[in-house]
């Protein structure tokens, strides 16, 4: 209704949430610039794996109604998110990415999605993931170049977000989801501290190393989503009774002093690209003072081989059913990982356990020296072809030591290639890392180096 | 001094410990009685590994002299305790029964002997513990029948307060550790929920099972030293920050209504001598209205091989260094676990980590109908013979629920030898458990059942 589609998806989320709140745009005048332009390009970046325009308007007409009725609004009130679809949605489809669980509907809907309704939130669809949320690729392709993956497994959600379908995405990580979809897509992915985000009705892979991450355009877009999805879940053990961080403030607000950061290649680094390389030394090198280089202890070098271990003997475990009654149904990919997975042997496993806090213990030295760490992302920018989601090496360590970590897309191939810049926190220190990364960003904005 | 051996001797750790605090009684004199005991029973029960009388004395002598200052006095003030020895303590050895930990001498105190210390108890000594504390027995006789097992792995701690040498004595369980032998040996044994007592210190068998206990004459007196030791332990992850539990108050009040049993005979009824079922059922119909029958499902006839699974699972990667550095000094028996353990697959034990909440839920709607269940300690008395330990299968369901639980030795077999009843409480019902306790073993005496 006279509002220029173009105008409104260039928005932060959270400009589109200030202006909801001030009556400026309608929660259906924003939903319809996001359905068109998911109309006009998502036949070819296929992020959403379901959605239903006419589903995602009334969801919007009531946001708008609440509105005006006068009542208080939730901190993301009438604002798009789109769920990777392993997140359980009460009567929408969530079929997890296998044909195994095609038409299944949850009857409940996972906890954080009962978060982000009570925040005011609109659900506008599902997005594709990589089948069960380990490797095997969805059919969706990177919106900046489509013969180029996404990443996996939170494809849909990267590629959403960066087409400007959506402004917001939840995704999930267990080796790199979030942070290499993120970095190839050329949008801000964010991973909390492991135990910040309650599971409980999202697939199960790995208990161990499965974490909720988000997809935002920025810091504090992330930070504002993110917020609303912390807490206590009885049912998830991993989380724990604790105040309530106050991301979005602290993400917004000035750092008291210039960070400092680390700049890490870790074990890895011969596995990133040239371009990839280059873009580190000349980010660090920029940094000047306010950054100097350490290397860490020999045992990194096997982080992701105990990630791995773990990752790959409790998905045996909890893949279980798909093996027992779908075992033609998988992928070949996913077939001999549940069979490696199944071979592995209990003691090995315990003892890959006690890895993230054998590791963490350096890293909590490194943390007393800095602020943030600076490493890849990925190993470059996102591989031609849709047949492999890309390697997560460069996300092992932060994963398996439940780390927080954060990738800004400051960067660019020769290609024009997205590439982030992954910077990684002290556990707990959510808020922080936020606040670090904005500073990052502007920095970045300021030098006129960024994209 | 005037002292009579034998009526010290008598009294319980609580009286002990007011005598003490009034100044009716000496630390000094009450350990001579000790040593005393010590040194003429001893040589053929070998309950103690270690002990050395000076050292004793001498913190008998600081105990005495502290009181003399007027300082203010902890809950064990001048009250001796037995430690099971693969417990640390600093400066005095600790071998864990094993020649291949043969000399071996602490640097530091197990985190509970710090809290002993701190509240005024004298450490007399280390008992006999079975190898490493599983199965294969030590040279500990029991005390009532020196021809019979008195039960492991906790063997030395539960005859050490059977045959009086000491009032108090500290053993861990993992199997039935604590019950069983105190179960044997015709004291009372208690073991805390699962996580109330920290272990950081102590030799780690299975990380998801092990639990401090403590044996003791009375209820009052197990109460007394149990609540000494709870507390949060941020190296032992099982235990949480919690308000401390005012065990020793509570288990010394009165029930407010006359508690309600339920008797199970759980699916391992098969196992119990006919001594052991007359006598439970015998109990089951003296309690008469205050106490109803019920059955579990058929899930928990898995209890005990689950129980295993994990056992052995953790115990392979826990002991890989005495597998590997000292594989010809362990027992057949323990070296034949170790390899089941070893061979064990990554998803079936992580699968076996489903079930302690998975058969609570059941428990759990039972103890919204009762206080306590009572359910056999042991499958009979202690068999003749030093050979085995006896049998941990009536306690496998609750010690992989993790639920606390408390043996009485209200029974005894036709030969005389005691047979415990364990009583077994809800998680964290760990105060009101000794309370029920107490009430049973108060009724027991005035009713004249008891032995």
């Amino acid at each position: 209704m006279g509002i220029d589609p173009m105008t409104v998806i260039g928005l932060s989320a959270v400009e589109v949430r200030d202006r909801m709140a001030s009556g400026a745009l309608t929660a259906v005048d924003y939903m319809k610039a996001c359905l068109d332009r998911i109309a006009r390009l998502d036949g070819e970046i296929k992020a959403f794996e379901w959605y239903d325009a006419e589903f995602a308007m009334r969801q919007a007409e009531g946001a708008d109604a609440h509105r005006k009725s006068g009542r208080p609004l939730g901190p993301l009130h009438g604002v798009p998110v789109a769920l990777k679809d392993i997140i359980d949605t009460r009567g929408i489809p969530t079929a997890n990415g296998t044909v195994i669980d095609a038409g299944r509907v949850p009857e409940r809907d996972a906890v954080i999605v009962g978060k982000l309704r009570a925040a005011g939130a609109v659900i506008i669809g599902k997005t594709v993931t990589a089948e069960l949320a380990f490797l095997h690729p969805g059919k969706t392709r990177n919106p900046v170049n489509p013969a180029h993956t996404p990443g996996g497994s939170s494809s849909g959600s990267a590629a959403a977000v960066a087409a400007g379908m959506v402004p917001l995405a939840v995704g999930t990580q267990t080796g790199g989801s979030v942070i290499r979809p993120a970095s190839f897509c050329g949008v801000t992915g964010f991973l909390p501290t492991a135990g910040s985000i309650p599971r409980t009705g999202i697939l199960t892979q790995s208990p161990t190393l499965d974490r909720v991450g988000v997809f935002a355009r920025t810091v504090e877009d992330a930070a504002m989503l993110a917020e609303v999805l912390y807490g206590h879940d009885e049912l998830d053990k991993a989380t724990a009774p604790a105040p309530h961080p106050r991301l979005h403030s602290i993400a917004s607000s000035d750092a008291p002093v210039r960070p400092q950061f680390v700049f890490i290649r870790t074990p890895y680094w011969h596995k990133a690209s040239p371009a990839c390389q280059m873009a580190m030394e000349e980010l660090a090198d920029h940094l000047g003072e306010g950054c100097f280089e350490t290397g860490l202890p020999d045992a990194f070098a096997e982080a992701a081989a105990m990630r791995e271990r773990i990752n790959l003997a409790e998905m045996a475990k909890c893949f279980h059913r798909y093996s027992r009654d779908g075992a033609d149904k998988l992928s070949p990919q996913l077939s001999e990982a549940l069979d490696r997975g199944g071979k592995a042997l209990a003691h090995d496993y315990i003892a890959a356990l006690d890895w993230p806090d054998y590791l963490y213990a350096a890293l909590d030295a490194i943390f007393q020296r800095c602020d943030a760490i600076i490493t890849p992302a990925a190993p470059g920018a996102a591989p031609p072809g849709l047949e492999s989601t890309g390697d997560s090496v460069f996300n092992a360590i932060w994963t398996l030591c439940g780390t927080p970590a954060i990738t800004l897309p400051l960067f660019a191939d020769e290609d024009g290639m997205p590439m982030g810049v992954q910077i990684v926190g002290r556990r707990g220190g959510d808020a922080r890392l936020l606040r670090t990364a904005r500073w990052l960003a502007k920095h970045f904005e300021t030098d006129g180096q960024g994209d």
